[in-house]
Formats: C-alpha cells, sequence, structure tokens
C-alpha cells in the first residue's frame, strides 16, 4: 500500500484509463475481427498512458474531472499508438519489438499495421466527436475547439511534420543530401514531433475543463517545456541506456545518423539543457498558480521515456 | 458554353473545391516544406472531386449552401486522397502509377507516402474543427456531429475495415488461408471500403444544412446504394475497362484473386446488380423528395470510376 498521492492517483487513471479503452475500442460485428484485433494487440502493450494521464492532470489542475475528459484522454492513447504503429514500419524506423512484443507489423504485416495506425487515428476523432444530442452548448463548443488543439498538433504542422522532418534527415529520398541541423532546426524537428502532442494533452485537459486563455496557454507552455526535455532525455538515453532500459533497440538514433541533442551539445550540456526546460515548465505552473500532480507528473516524463 | 445546368454545377463546386484545397492545405513555415509539397502533390493529382461534390449537391438538395459545406467538402477529399496514397503502397495494392502519374511514394518515398496519408487525415479534422469564437451554437453541434459521421464511416467500421478485408482477401498473412466470400460477405467489405465514405459525404452535406432525421437517412440510403453501384461497376470495369479508361492497371483485383462481383455472378448479373443499386438510390430521393442534382450525380458515380 502506498500512502503517495501521485501513484494513487496513477494507479487510478491508468485504470479508467485502460477500462475506457477496453470499452469503447471497435469490436465485431461493428468492425472486421482482424482490424479489432490487431488494434487492440498494438493499443494494449504495456504503454503507461502518460499522455492520457496528462489530460486527466491538466483537467484536475484547473478544477475539472477525470470522468469528463476521458474520451479526450483516450484519444490521446490512439493517436501515440497509432504514430508508434506507423513509425515501427520498415519504411520509417524499422522496429521489430516494442516493449518486449514484436511490433504490430511483425505480427499481422505491413499492410495491417498500416490500417492499424490510420484505424486508430481516425477513431480518435470518432470517439471525440460522440456526445449526447442534449449536451450542453458550452461542451459541444470544447469539444470542437479541443479537436481542433488535437488535430493541429497531430498534423502537418505537428507530429506528422516532426515525423517527416526526421525521416528525410536519416533516409533523404531518391539520393538526395541528408539536411543539415543546427540547434533550431532541432528544436524545431523535435517540438513538432513530440513536443506538440504532449503540450496538447495538457491543454486539452484545461480546454474540455472549461480554463480561461492565460490559464491555458500557460499549461500549453508547461507542456512544451516538458515535450522538449522528454525528448532530449530520449537522446540521451538513446546513447546512455540499454535496449532493456529502453525497451526498444539502443543507438538506433545514432546509427541512423539522426540529428540529436547529444551529436550537436554533448551529453552534459544536453543534460543540462533538459533540466532549462524542466525548470522552465515549472515555472510556468508557479506562474499561472497550477497545483494538482501536474507538477511531479512532469518527473515522469522527463526521467525516462514513456 | 453549356446550358446544362448539371455540367455549370460541376464547373463551378470543383473550381470552388480547389481553390479551398489550396488555400487550407499547410505551407511553410506552419509545416516543413518536404509535407507540404507531397500533400499538394497527391492532392493536386487530376482527382474529380466526386465527394466534395457529392456533399455540396447533399446541402443544397435540403436547401443548403455550397459556401457554407466547403470546408466539410474539402476534408473528402482530403480523406480520399489519403486512403489512396496508403492503398498505392507496396504492402497494399502496390501501384506505381494512379491517374498517369508516378504514386506519392514512387515520387517521395514510402516513409514518406506514409505521413502524407497520416498528415492528409489529420488536416481533415483539424479543418473541420475549424470555427469562429463566436459561431452558433446550432452550428458548433452540426460540426461535432458532421465530424463524427465522417469519422465513423473512414474508420475501423467503415472504410480502414473494408480495406482491411480487401487486404486479408489477397493477401492473408503468415500463410493463412484465404477467407472465402459469398455475396454477403462481398457486400459487406465493399459497403466497408467505398460505400460508406460516399455516403458520408451526401450525409454530411445535409447535416451540415441543418436537415431532419428523416431526411439525412433518405441521403443516406442514396448514398450507400450509390456507392455499392459504383464498387461493382468498378469490378465490372476491372474485368472490361483497359488501363487508359480506369488510369490504373485493369484486371489487377482478378490477378489478385481479390473477391469481385463479376468473379461471384459473372458479368451481366453484375450489371443488373449496378442498376438495382442505382433504382434503390433514385427511390430514396423521390420518396424524401429530394430534388437539385443529387440525381443525376449519381450518374457520375455509377458510369465511371472516380
Amino acid at each position: 500500500m502506498t500512502a503517495d498521492p501521485l501513484a494513487a492517483f496513477l494507479t487510478a487513471a491508468r485504470a479508467h484509463v485502460d477500462a475506457a479503452l477496453e470499452r469503447v475500442l471497435p469490436s465485431p460485428p461493428a468492425c472486421p475481427a482482424i482490424v479489432s484485433e490487431a488494434m487492440r494487440y498494438s493499443v494494449f502493450a504495456g504503454g503507461k498512458r502518460l499522455r492520457p494521464i496528462l489530460v486527466i492532470a491538466g483537467a484536475e489542475a484547473v478544477g475539472g474531472q477525470m470522468a469528463d475528459v476521458m474520451p479526450t484522454a483516450c484519444c490521446f492513447e490512439l493517436i501515440h499508438t497509432y504514430s508508434l504503429v506507423h513509425d515501427d514500419l520498415p519504411a520509417m524506423d524499422d522496429d521489430d519489438l516494442r516493449r518486449g512484443r514484436p511490433t504490430t507489423h511483425i505480427r499481422f504485416g505491413q499492410g495491417q499495421a498500416i490500417l492499424v495506425g490510420d484505424g486508430l487515428l481516425t477513431e480518435a476523432f470518432a470517439w471525440l466527436a460522440r456526445e449526447p444530442d442534449d449536451a450542453h452548448p458550452a461542451i459541444v463548443a470544447r469539444k470542437l475547439q479541443t479537436i481542433g488543439v488535437i488535430a493541429s498538433a497531430a498534423g502537418a504542422a505537428g507530429m506528422v511534420g516532426g515525423q517527416a522532418l526526421d525521416l528525410d534527415a536519416a533516409r533523404p529520398h531518391d539520393g538526395a543530401p541528408r539536411p543539415t541541423f543546427d540547434a533550431a532546426a532541432l528544436a524545431d524537428m523535435h517540438a513538432r514531433k513530440t513536443g506538440a502532442l504532449i503540450a496538447a494533452a495538457a491543454v486539452a485537459g484545461a480546454t474540455m475543463s472549461g480554463a480561461d486563455a492565460a490559464t491555458i496557454r500557460a499549461v500549453g507552455v508547461f507542456g512544451r517545456e516538458i515535450g522538449l526535455a522528454f525528448q532530449i532525455v530520449d537522446d540521451v538515453l538513446d546513447v546512455e541506456g540499454t535496449s532493456a532500459d529502453l525497451g526498444k533497440t539502443a543507438g538506433k538514433d545514432a546509427a541512423a545518423g539522426k540529428p540529436t541533442y547529444p551529436a550537436l551539445f554533448g551529453l552534459d550540456r544536453s543534460k543540462a539543457l533538459a533540466a532549462d526546460a524542466r525548470g522552465r515548465a515549472r515555472a510556468a505552473l508557479e506562474t499561472a498558480r497550477l497545483g494538482g500532480h501536474l507538477e511531479r507528473l512532469a518527473d515522469l516524463f522527463v526521467q525516462r521515456r514513456a
């Protein structure tokens, strides 16, 4: 038994998220068995549900309730999972294992893995759009705003754009030269690739809970800074960690010639940059007087890969 | 100069759709140049914009205006394009040419093509969610309902599910036996794969324009029936057509061992089934007393592949 309030919050939030995912992911006869099976294999693969938890913490920090943001929270897990399934494909990062299990394309074939990702991304929006006919207009308006926040963070200007830059850095098409990355270009790529969706999770929780614009902005700064710290730590772990620690192949980014913080700044300076971002995240919360679990949640993102 | 009102409607609608797509697809610096270029290459590839036109016709049939459904209309083109880009990948249908041009993965590489599809799907929802802060609550509610209609039709129970069945029929994973298809299974696969999104286009136009539930249902029947007729004709053309007619390789479905209407029913019976579906589509419009261009638009879907 633990008396740690964060641990109790995490345990409760994870159980609720897993139960909601189990309940809402489509099953036969609504959808074909092969899609249902492959989607569930991908979603129930031992993830820590950090993004949904961040949505819930973002809601609670501004006075919202976990139950009211559960669909929003789960959407982030569907979108995160879709991004991993596509990222693992041979044409992208080409990973056979994730969290010690065969990746979706190894288990179900590449074509089905592409469709699983497409399906998870689409189901995220189907789920978000589901509101009772008699829902309060303010809730409906927040829902539409939240869909916009999520889609913008996940789309061509956000996660997809970051992945495209990352892929182009490692594998330029048709013999084009590798692009060079300075600090600004590296920060831009990482902000899109991982920071945008992490920031959107905190922002979505606050938005769905009716926070005012200034509070939502502060939550956004917090999210972007922990997203940045998260990515720098991920780059550091790729150098320092073991594959067992990471649950994926260590040293892959360096081997693929991808631009990373350690490659550009060295390990010590990279760690200092992560700590700086962590400090700015803390300051954003303090300025907006936001309590709850957000501050300590940040450590979960920063201390190790989600 | 033409005096045909349908031709004038099609010309005007296509021009508006193309202009809106050009305006709203993200560009640098909002998104990386590589994503913008590859998305535009895929979207501006000579498509007939039949799905957006069906949204507009669905709106006008119930008294709505083209301008009010333009984002909704364009979303269907983004989603249709994403489905083509992913469908053309080597792990799926493996097509090198579409409408006589190199497919997206040939031009930009498989990884970028996966990301282009992901980006187009996500941008569709980002675009749909964009409403002014002072939008009327009824419009906001219709928007959320429309997002639900589209995501359900495009997701695991709809298009993605149909694609998964189609892929599994042609290429079972890991040496599993090919599934057998009877008439019901074939109709189910096609209803998901192509019918659902076509029906959703007409329904979305009517929904955004504030049609009542009975009218929306009739528009849905119309859409599903022309979707079915469209797919049967597509199967027939795969047997009878030339690659030049189709803008893609003829005879591919049969060669891949995919279940098709001609394979199950023969050519003559297949053509009769398409005509039956076309008749049911007409009857649905007549019963709901829906005028406008919907009835003649149906012929565009049925007479040849979009």
